[in-house]
């Protein structure tokens, strides 16, 4: 069993690199959900959608989010009605918020719905939600405090950032499944997401830190950044504000006590002695993704990296 | 001020008629919740709705619900996601449900959201759900007891009917402004709705009869039975159940302490007089609406009998 950690679009390119080369069925995807949020009333959960709409084949690859060749007649009609409209919802899109709201409502777990979506929609890999209680990603700006998508998709991450905390998590557990599958993977790999807003809120559950430290796997990691610009994203300004360096280091050192193997660009080859000295083994390779076959054989080195 | 007493499609056309021929802010319409349902999570109020969209100039009257030109994305996605999907509820469609469920969550009442509503669509006439609080219309069958929605389409009304019952009267109050729109009407008009499943749940709210009984506007009914047929929908099997001949005149009986005239069919020229003997004047019409032109027709008749 292979354990992935990750966020939404750059996870999931890894993600549908992974399951072209090894059984579906053998993986097990624990996915960041500090950035969910409510809109119009509906529980959205954007990392799950992205790695289900993936995995099912529906995902729309060029936007990194929804479904392909959805359309969003609700979501116009929903601004005519004096709603804010700027998080984008398709209406197939809006059919997986409806049904898990209404789950939620009925006092269903996160996990027990992610489950039931998943399986609805022919997916073969377990998709767990790092927990089934709320855990909020909230970056503090000059503008104000506010959650990852106020930040990312309203504000078009063009706030500098003082700070980043996740709210929550004193009184989050670990979804079921998560400290389990950690502890009896044969390999487990972190995504090149955004480290502080996918992969250190999944961290900051109690004891999924401890666990992937303890676990006999091996750990793998695959950088997000290449020199010094993110292959994505607000990664470079979040590291910063948390005091990180904003490299392919910095992010090594997110995961420094529990990473055993991390890939880095072919650019940042000089980077490998001090990432030796924080005892991860370093590879470098070429890892942007930007398309199919890319994806697969960036999944064939990690196998073949945590296979030896 | 003009107020209406209405269901959903039979009292739309009356509707329609009625706001071409009058200015529409001096209409108040007094609409049955009795239908209203939870569908996906999402609260539904089909006859508010019907009434919102046919003023709003959107609703489809080829099908009598819902927005014309919309489309299914979302629903077929439900479908897709295990849901139910009996109800058939369009993507623009959807998005009033979405506001409305947000709304009420929100500890919003139904009359404010429905007020809100219709004024974000251009709506001009004043729509009144006959509570804030939840009735619900259950109709008995040989199948079980279910709700009218369950009854109508899902069960495409063909069970036989037992008894039609409306759940919650004890615990409901009208909805502000009701009862004062009553008491200070020019005229009041009860739509050629279904009488069992459309008007008498708004007559079984407290003081709403009486005020009916009360006010010194004068009450103008429109059958929807012509001779032993229904113009649409499963009226007759609904009156028989409730103790109610099907006919015109059983309509009459059903309101029959607050009607003062009643417009019939040419064809039920031969009930006059026993509708006579129930105190109301008669008048016998061509009552059927099939077309813009026949709804403006109607609703001039009404106006030049409410006028004398």
């Amino acid at each position: 069993m292979i354990v992935v950690l990750t966020g939404g679009s750059g996870g999931a390119k890894l993600i549908e690199g992974l399951v072209a080369e090894i059984d579906p069925a053998e993986l097990t995807i624990i996915c960041n959900t500090g950035d969910d949020g409510v809109f119009h009333g509906l529980h959205v959960s954007p990392d799950i959608d992205t790695i289900i709409y993936t995995l099912a084949g529906l995902s729309d690859s060029d936007k990194g989010w929804g479904i392909k060749d959805d359309t969003f007649v609700a979501l116009e009609q929903l601004q005519r009605l004096g709603n804010e409209a700027w998080f984008t919802l398709g209406d197939k899109d809006l059919a997986t918020h409806i049904t898990r709201t209404r789950l939620l409502r009925e006092g269903r777990a996160l996990s027990e719905i992610t489950d039931h979506l998943r399986r609805m929609l022919g997916v073969r890999s377990t998709i767990l939600p790092m927990s089934d209680q709320r855990i909020e990603t909230r970056v503090t700006t000059p503008l104000g405090e506010m959650s990852f998508q106020e930040f990312f998709v309203k504000a078009g991450w063009a706030p500098a950032v003082c700070a980043v905390r996740f709210e929550g998590t004193d009184k989050c557990r670990p979804a079921p499944g998560v400290i389990d599958a950690i502890r009896h993977a044969d390999a487990i790999v972190v995504c090149p997401s955004n480290p502080i807003t996918s992969i250190v809120p999944i961290l900051s559950v109690p004891d999924i830190r401890s666990a992937l430290m303890a676990t006999s796997a091996t750990v793998v990691g695959v950088s997000p950044i290449v020199g010094a610009t993110a292959i994505s994203g607000p990664a470079l300004k979040l590291m910063i504000a948390s005091g990180f360096e904003p490299s392919a280091l910095g992010v090594a050192r997110c995961y420094a006590d529990f990473l055993d193997t991390f890939l880095v660009a072919n650019e940042d080859r000089g980077l490998i002695p001090a990432l030796e000295r924080l005892c991860i083994k370093a590879v470098a390779s070429d890892i942007r993704m930007p398309d199919r076959a890319a994806r697969r054989r960036m999944a064939r080195e990690l196998l073949a990296l945590v296979r030896n």
